[in-house]
């Protein structure tokens, strides 16, 4: 067994002057689905496969895609159930195939640099790979928040659903211990009438708020009063899912016959569709009103395998991106709200072709928004050279919202954080080599982009 | 203060050789925006706000979308009634806001080697570029027709209603000053029922001509009448704005049956579309025969934010570009006169996604197409670098138009040229640093590219 | 005359040793449109119009483009009244026009490395040229066989329509060379009744199988067995060319009904796509069944110009891609049989903005999706390097299918190759100097890429 050799070895000479210095900033998350419940419990992480494999459906998808069954991967199983050694081991049979991939990037980090493995993952050595992180996830300095302080991390946001009781996060507050893990709110599960449990959840809102939420006013104020105990938790943002954009804003007596018939879920598709249309148009004008950054990740066709979506759920490696028109879909939000500067509204896409046709020139204009990181598949090495190439000349750097990880596997934030640093000092030494930044701008935005707009963008100054 | 350091320093060695010979050539600068009057008068530009400020969208954009009232910018003011100090230094507070974009090297390149400011812009030194800019004003080596002069223009296109009655231009061919300024057919006025004042248009084309316009014929009539009135103050080409392309060709008892409710005003939005359509394919019919060289510009979505439309009127600013489908929008057009070797059409795109899927493969087929260069947005060095690498292998150089800078900032043409030959220069040298072009190859397409081809597009020669 | 300088000369040093090794590996050209009678006969090649100009549409409509005439070119003229030098010198006269396109890169391999032509092709040299030329075809050595072996291809699959009765492969076989050329069962004409002749062909099919294909059972026995004669002579593949993909699965009375319609000729042009797209999905079941990879050729929107198509017919150089929605055109036939690991389906866009939207994600999911090679248009070295960027960190690499030449220019095959080779190595160097590749890693993904990945994404092994 060889040692496993240095990756992302030695970058060019400019960009690694530029990347030199950005390289150990600490590290602020404010977007992704880390489990609160980690740092609450401060339990040590499972086993090598549940910790790597089993929930990562970057992951899982390339192996689907190379002939492996989902079932020897450990998916759909009960937990106790998996053979982790096993399912270890036909990942490791597939190393190769993640060549070229950031998943490759992210794992190395992952084995070799965080959890020290001291030797090149190959079928080979599969289980003495495995023993190793089994070992190595015991030991009480490789805990949850002990992980979170030698990250270097200074502010991570979870992702909670609007009617999580938040006491995770109120335990790690309890506990004494002082990391900042912050939710954020996620209302899609109330707002958009296409996902499962509508109607309920319409209800269990009134419950939980005791406000009477059979009227459209006691939904609102309900509504508000939820993202008032999430701010209470430290929340500073909003986030919502949403596959097809499309923003409205209705008269008054429309939308509450709309939200009767939500409550009754008797709603159609389209009713469905204008309903929530309207509502992220609330959600906008709270946010106005209350100073939550939202966030729009828009464009994700879910779950195209049906045959999977029956057998396993969501969420199983299928979810594809599809084209978005931004200007026809934020109309009704921006016409009522966008010239608003206590709005903030930070943009997200999977449709690269939206880049420079419209969402650069729209962040160029509209004080209200910023556009977010590369996303998704698009956060790699070559996604970010794009991003950067196609929206930095129209929409400037400040209307950027710096960068986040996005991710449910925590172990990687540091190897997420380190490449879009790289891929920052990459963009930042073409931009010198053909003259357009000199040596001290580029500095300065590297900075911005691997720090500063992060905090600026999601208001987590206070 | 220190100096201004240089900008844009030295390109990668094989670059700069490319550039190096092709730097100084003399500008072509076939469409623009540019205001005849200036050399008709030859009067000092107004002061530095008004010179670079107020007029100019890209900039004023941005500085909205940081949170700047446009109000405190002078637009939508009274001429007399604004604070040029104040304005500039509002902008100059935001001045590293530009930095990555295209506005700052233009500008750049204006203050520092066109006008000769001696420092670096910043909110400190806000006051005395101003008043460094405004002393300059006032030396009459500085007047229009001596800065065309010393730019080097060869030839400047300025763009001109049809309804224009070109006062200016025969100021200018009066004056004995013999700078070649020529004028461009714009007949949207004319064309486009979805314009304001399009019926009221169409009788004050019958009472300019002299021709009755209460009839198609006479409609048609008056239309080529004007077209050689531009010709004869040199004229060689007509433009189009044109949101949403979607050409026609009617029977000729339809087409009459809509003029006459043109005439009324009372076409549907749709019929309006169709109108407009067919007067496209009729205005190709005239290129073909009178020679004038048919420019389209398309797919900007004009006026996207509803409020600063009523409170300030269009160009605020918030024009995006949206998709463009050029196969079944120009089938009409190229069905009737496509194959004619003596039309010219040149087309200009926002949508980058149709660089390789549509224009280039056009492009390459039809005898009667030319792919004009990267416009408006994309405008820049990355946007350059995109466009080459989309189109050059399908279209080849040769059915490319060259470069034009579109701008009504007269003061940024040395600046946009220039940067276009650093974006030619670096395209090369990438050509052929993997094999693609000899030196000699790229060495004689560098020239046409920054000199010849729009020329020969734009039937310069004569 | 000065002798040719050396093109694509020297790589970029890293480049270069990635290129080296893969160089000269053997040529696997799984997908193309060869004429299996050159081999069958083993004629020498006709006059140097019929064998570079004439067929090559990517060239003539270069020249067309440029405003020559089709007639000049010998397009549509009987075979014998083409005056070869005439049309020659007209294509020399523009060889300048080909600069940066790939097409000139393949000429000049053709002309300076395959036939040896010792002067540089230009309109002074173009009657030198010519003749050169008409001599090497005289020589028995560069006979279709003889140069298929000093190529160093391997296996090269032709493209044949269903009706064929395969005798040219049969004549191959019999003759007892031994090059390996197997052909490839393309069945649109029977599937799809928007191609002319289509109720016709369905009766034929039912003559040359014996088969009674006035049911719908019956045209599926025949397709099955006309695809078991295909395997029998070597096929490993089908290939469907598909303008507008929306593929189908309709009751089996549906279908039915469709194609007693179909039958008849009497299908509307929406039931004609019905049935297509249904078609298309049993296709792809019948492949998870026999084994025979299919591959989909999608969104090349035929003959855009009418006047040329009625007085030329198809293929005149106006073929046009337009954009594919592979999530939901694919829905149905991977819903009934993507999951099948037995399928293996080979995807071919044109529509590169559907590259890291769709394509990369879809492939990187279900196991019987490949991503094809850059096709048409992209085969260039451009056109590859965008592919990479854009897919292989989604996909992976083992995602892919390799290359393919796609070409009926036999002469190009070589420079074709060649061009991928280097178009590999360049995207590898990338990847490693950015630190996303070990050098060991690159130099097996080349290997892969240049050589095995096609042999094993066409089940070539046997």
């Amino acid at each position: 067994m060889n040692a496993p050799q240095p990756r992302l070895p030695v970058l060019p000479s400019r960009a690694a002057a530029i990347f030199e210095a950005i390289a150990d900033l600490p590290i602020i998350s404010p977007h992704g689905h880390c489990d609160p419940s980690w740092w609450a419990k401060d339990s040590a992480f499972p086993d090598p496969a549940a910790l790597l494999v089993t929930p990562d459906h970057y992951l899982f998808r390339m192996l689907y895609s190379l002939g492996e069954r989902l079932e020897d991967l450990g998916i759909g199983a009960a937990p106790g159930s998996v053979d982790s050694r096993a399912v270890f081991r036909c990942f490791a049979r597939h190393w190769d195939a993640f060549l070229g991939t950031p998943t490759r990037g992210w794992l190395e980090h992952t084995l070799y640099t965080v959890i020290g493995v001291p030797v090149d993952l190959s079928p080979e050595t599969a289980d003495a790979v495995h023993d190793h992180i089994a070992e190595w996830l015991e030991d009480p300095a490789n805990r949850p928040r002990a992980l979170f302080d030698s990250f270097g991390i200074e502010c991570l946001a979870t992702t909670d659903p609007a009617l999580s009781d938040l006491g995770d996060h109120d335990a790690i507050a309890a506990s004494g211990w002082t990391g900042r893990i912050i939710p954020t709110f996620r209302p899609d599960d109330l707002l958009n009438p296409a996902r499962p449990g509508h109607a309920a959840n319409l209800l269990k809102l009134g419950e939980m708020t005791g406000i009477d939420t059979t009227s459209f006013t006691g939904f609102l104020n309900a509504l508000a009063a939820r993202r008032e105990a999430f701010r209470a938790r430290g929340a500073t943002a909003t986030d919502h899912d949403v596959p097809v954009l499309m923003t409205r804003w209705l008269p008054r007596d429309q939308i509450e016959a709309l939200y009767d018939r939500a409550l009754r879920g008797t709603l159609t598709p389209s009713e469905a569709a204008r309903f929530y249309g309207h509502m992220l148009t609330e959600m906008a004008q709270m946010s106005a009103e209350d100073g939550m950054v939202m966030q729009l990740h828009v464009g994700s066709t879910r779950s195209t395998n049906a045959q999977l979506l029956k057998r396993f759920g969501p969420d199983m490696g299928a979810d594809i991106p599809a084209p978005v028109d931004w200007v026809t879909g934020l109309d009704a939000l921006l016409t009522r709200v966008g010239n608003d500067p206590r709005l903030r509204l930070i943009l997200f896409t999977l449709d690269e072709a939206s880049y420079a046709r419209q969402l650069a020139p729209m962040v160029g204009h509209w004080p209200s928004l910023r556009l977010g990181p590369p996303w998704w598949f698009h956060d790699s090495l070559n996604g970010i050279r794009r991003y950067f190439d196609q929206v930095v000349e129209t929409a400037g750097y400040l209307n950027l919202a710096g960068f986040n990880d996005d991710t449910r596997a925590f172990l990687s934030i540091p190897a997420r954080h380190d490449l879009w640093r790289r891929g920052v000092a990459l963009h930042l030494a073409d931009q010198e080599e053909r003259g357009l930044l000199r040596t001290a701008d580029s500095a300065r935005i590297a900075h911005l982009l691997a720090h500063d707009l992060a905090i600026d963008a999601y208001r987590l100054e206070g």
